[in-house]
């Protein structure tokens, strides 16, 4: 099957990459860091799904364009490849500048991990902490966020933890040791050993025997506690099947339309959104995020991971069981990876599809007749997992029935925690304690969202809208009436977020005039009003992630810049993303514009979070404005006892049943004569 | 059965205030506007709900006390009684002053209503429109945001509007009249008509005969279009029942425990919630909203609606129906209100409460071993949702298993619409076309949430925590470092969110240390950042709504201080609420304290929102955040698909089907190679 121009890689792509690369370097050993599907050209992509939007004839496809980055073990370089699949042929080729680093990859990471723990000097650490019977010690490798713009190197800084249960899922994030070993990539070759403070302040002291505490465990079966009994099975069915049909990875659902896009950077990716028939959105991904550490104390300045950029989201992203990840009537789709030797590995799962029921869309009752029209909110949702070592992140796009588009983030999983003596009752003033010896450092997740908008055609103009009082002339006599002001954001730049003016920013399409409002068709994005990085403009850090310095980007479209803090975040020492875009200075102004969207948390753990985080939950939506001439989920059919099939609590005292028709309003008396 | 300190009003208590009033006020002719539950003395009450969380003997029950509003119909005096219902007695009576207004009330908007249009002022205005045959007017009556701090009638405006179709769910609010009678509620007497505006200044002119346009309809039976038909049907079933139980108002839900409280007023109120048994919050309330419109001509000025104080969503609370406005296994909660003769009116159903599926609650990946712990996110939902006139809200508690509880406030319903001549084009920069001669005007959605914590006691503090980075200094010298700055509120007073510094609120108890961190347990209010009024301050619906200036209040607990904007909003010249209250000057460190947390919509409408709205959704909630010394949910039982019994999505190509196991951890490979 000739896959789709937004289809993910398949494994006769990663084999047929392979092939040409060999071909290209015969006799040289390559190690395959990645290989993965670029995204196609924009100007040729468009006419073919235009065309099929259009139900015309299809042009020919746009070619299938797959990358690869690899390291020529003879000489050790790091190249690039692009290759056009349909050809057969690379269309370059390029060695990476000294220092310039690819991703980590799996393979990388085991390797590292391994290496680490059979290390001699490693295990004479290990050998000092002078454990008891049962048990041991695992590390978990890191990027090394770099401090020196002059490191060549390809470096890994492995966390070492305690484990005190050979348990599937013991918690070694609860008893971290005080020394961190860094190992260069590419040579395997350890390249020191830093060692961890134990107080509020930087001294470090030789690795100690181990004081025993006691680990704070997550798993059901390490609990000291019984688990809750009281809570009863609530089970989802659709008995007539789902109101979704899926295509390989095209999906139609409520008059929505969209291609479920995955690569082994972003993961799941939105592609080429219609809504009854209607251009919405070319694109929708998560284009990057960072977790910088706010502990001021080497060596954790050098904890500054880009999920996205220096691993994957894809890569990370976790195989999805039947009924543990999501509920209901469930589909999945599947992506590859190559491994290091060149090898497609099925990744299983990925991402989940399902509907949810999000009580209700809307409701009036007229209340001289008690007459409700009431309809529930039906959605459908798009889930991946990712899991980044001790982190998870819950990333869901999920449509609705009134043409929204939410794109909900749960942050969970394990703290990134660090030693800390704190049984006399320390504590530090950017951290908590969370456990025996355990603190868990404040930290920001900031992830930048890209929009790649297509109101009703691929020219649009970003603008922001604030509300202010109308001045206090003849015009306002009694002081109440307000007003919006706009600002056409003309040329690429950023924006900032203002709740006290309720800023809202806009995507219109200035060539198609609402008939009804007399205004531009558009669609608004419910911003997440965030505090941005809080790192000083002068670290390292902040130049590396300056996306998150400010909470809206609009940059002129142009292929290849798909992430807001460039291609290559690993061991970066400054971005080149859309902070680089940007000056560009380019008319956006009814242009083929993307709007960034930069948002997070900043998280100062609470003991709660620990050891395993209830989710904190961050949504930012998209929904038209403007777009259509009424509600568009007028036609949703009613909320009824009939189709919906609820249970009445039965009391001891009492058994009444209030019901509802099953067609046109509800009807109910409002007040009731008691006798 | 006697009831409980908070138990809503019955039926026999209403009858007993009226006997009590009658024997008060012999021969004098009384109608009733209120006859309801006054909250019971604090200081009363908390020995009694104490050892009832304690299981200790129960002390004698604090009276029951009821309060009515009234008027004399001989002298036109409106007074307020509150009585003693345990003995019988009346506690005090006081006449009203000339010019408070106690709320209107059922009965009265009915007449008012009624009485608009049977006068023959009215009629003939309505003959002007020379409406075709079939068509007919219909009214909704308003309270009246006075402009004049000297007005001492009691005054309703009533809106008008065409009735196109003889259809219970007809949308007349798509055809608005341009003129408005204002009548006297006690004397039922004309007062004026006012005209409105038709083009976008204050001119106005008298009433012509009306050109047809189409009604924008909502109901399904009246839309042109068919409805959807490919949406299948979504049943969440309960084979074991629900995990709640609930004994009279009682109810019980994985280690909840609270009472569902409701009055004529605030509609459903939270009482006495613990966690565990231990004490978390006293009472939680929406304890007021106004609705200020921002269009700046006469006589919309006077649109400022204060649902909870003008009106009550207790008495507007819909009477629910099973199936239409929750799903899955319900139980409804009753209300009672008396009639303007003293008879108590039942009102069936106003508050549901049923189990939910939020998705996950938490999850972790080993990633060494593919092992996953997860739950999903059971919540519990206590729902009523209110109609005034056009607007509804849905307002929902949420408690989940971490010991989270959320307050969700939906808007939806029908926007309040203005007439406007806008077939050539016209527009206005304070409102947005909706449909063929109708405008909807901006207009902000302000509410007043009151928190009564009793965070393991009733002696807390309310503080803030910024985000701020170090010094950039010695101590650090990466630049990375970032830490907390505490603010305690003292003494009564206001405060500012600020997403900049990425500002919490947080109560504490000083008294009980946390054993891991070292600090005070204590809650965190998630705030809800809103643009605060947009009206002046010069504004007379400034003064009458000072509470929605500021997002944050804090006073020191007095009995009869509950609603933000004072006891007496209708037709109010100003407020006598948080605002005068905080001017006390009281200590509020370690003391019994209230956090108001105010916060909103902006509502430029959105073309989309009419003629029902899509339901925009706010939410604010209340965290533990060093309340336990670890994540409270670690005992929730695993998601697993023997409990969840989720369906795979068949592809006709391939059926497999991967399964997590049912107990303990879920094992996955997390990567598979493919052959």
């Amino acid at each position: 099957m000739v896959p789709h121009p937004f289809d993910p890689v398949t494994p006769e792509e990663i084999r047929l990459a392979v092939r040409i690369l060999e071909a290209a370097f015969p006799g040289v050993p390559l190690r395959y860091n990645r290989i993965d599907i670029s995204e196609p050209i924009k100007k040729d992509v468009l006419p073919y799904v235009e065309a099929e939007r259009l139900r015309k004839p299809l042009p020919p496809k746009p070619a299938r364009l797959l990358y690869s980055y690899f390291h020529r073990l003879d000489s050790g370089v790091c190249c690039k490849t692009l290759i056009n699949a349909d050809s057969k042929s690379i269309i370059y080729t390029k060695e990476l500048p000294e220092g310039v680093q690819p991703p980590m990859d799996v393979d990388e990471l085991a390797d590292i991990e391994r290496i680490c723990m059979e290390h001699p000097a490693v295990q004479a650490e290990i050998e000092k902490l002078k454990l008891p019977p049962g048990m041991s010690v695992c590390n978990d490798p890191w990027m090394y966020g770099t401090d020196n713009a002059n490191e060549k190197r390809r470096l890994f800084q492995c966390f070492m933890y305690m484990v005190a249960v050979d348990h599937p899922e013991n918690n070694h994030y609860s008893l971290p040791c005080k020394f961190c070993p860094v190992f260069d990539g590419p040579t395997k070759k350890l390249v020191r050993i830093d060692y961890l403070p134990g107080g509020a302040d930087t001294a470090t002291v030789e690795t100690q025997p181990w004081k025993p505490v006691k680990t704070v465990q997550y798993a059901h079966d390490l609990l000291d506690e019984p688990l809750r009994t009281d809570l009863k099975p609530y089970i989802v069915q659709q008995p007539e099947g789902p109101s979704f049909s899926a295509d390989g990875n095209s999906v139609y659902w409520q008059k929505w339309r969209f291609r479920v896009g995955f690569n082994n950077r972003e993961g799941m990716v939105i592609h080429n959104v219609t809504y009854d028939n209607r251009n919405v959105f070319y694109r929708l991904s998560v284009s990057e995020m960072t977790v910088p550490y706010g502990d001021p104390r080497a060596p954790y300045h050098r904890k500054q991971a880009f999920d996205v950029g220096d691993v994957g989201f894809g890569l990370n992203a976790n195989q999805l069981s039947l009924g543990c990840d999501c509920l209901g009537h469930i589909k999945y789709f599947n992506g590859y990876r190559a491994d290091a030797k060149g090898n497609p590995i099925l990744l299983e799962n990925v991402i989940c599809m399902h509907e949810q029921d999000n009580g209700l869309q809307y409701k009036h009752t007229n209340y001289r007749t008690g007459t409700a029209s009431v309809t529930r909110n039906r959605q459908l949702v798009l889930q991946m997992i990712c899991t980044v070592a001790n982190y998870e992140y819950i990333f869901a796009y999920i449509f609705d029935q009134a043409a929204n588009i939410e794109l909900e983030v749960r942050a969970t999983g394990i703290l990134s925690t660090v030693p800390f003596d704190n049984e006399n009752g320390q504590t530090v003033s950017w951290g908590t304690n969370v456990g025996p010896g355990v603190m868990a450092p404040f930290h920001q997740h900031m992830f930048s969202v890209r929009i790649d908008p297509a109101i009703d055609g691929f020219k649009n103009t970003v603008y922001y809208e604030d509300s202010v009082p109308l001045p206090e002339d003849e015009n306002n006599p009694y002081l109440v009436g307000y007003t919006t002001e706009q600002s056409v954001i003309q040329k690429s730049g950023s924006a900032n977020t203002d709740v006290n003016r309720h800023r809202v920013f806009k995507i219109r399409n200035d060539n198609i005039i609402n008939p009804i409002t007399y205004k531009p068709i558009a669609y608004k994005l419910v911003t997440v009003p965030s505090q941005m990085l809080l790192l000083s403009k002068n670290a390292m850090g902040y130049r590396r992630a300056e996306f998150a310095s400010k909470p809206i980007w609009v940059t002129k479209y142009q292929d290849d810049e798909l992430f807001a803090a460039g291609e290559f975040t690993n061991q970066s020492t400054k971005a080149h993303g859309v902070e680089t875009w940007v000056q560009r200075n380019d008319k956006t102004e009814d242009e083929d514009v993307v709007l960034w969207h930069s948002f997070g948390l900043t998280h100062n753990p609470r003991i709660e979070d620990f050891p395993v985080m209830p989710m904190e939950r961050i949504s930012m939506m998209l929904r038209p404005d403007g777009f259509f001439t009424k509600n568009p989920a007028l036609d949703v059919p009613p909320s009824t006892q009939s189709f919906n099939k609820s249970t009445l609590h039965k009391e001891p005292e009492k058994a009444a049943a209030s019901c509802c028709s099953s067609a046109g309003g509800n009807k109910a008396k409002l007040y009731k004569r008691v006798d």
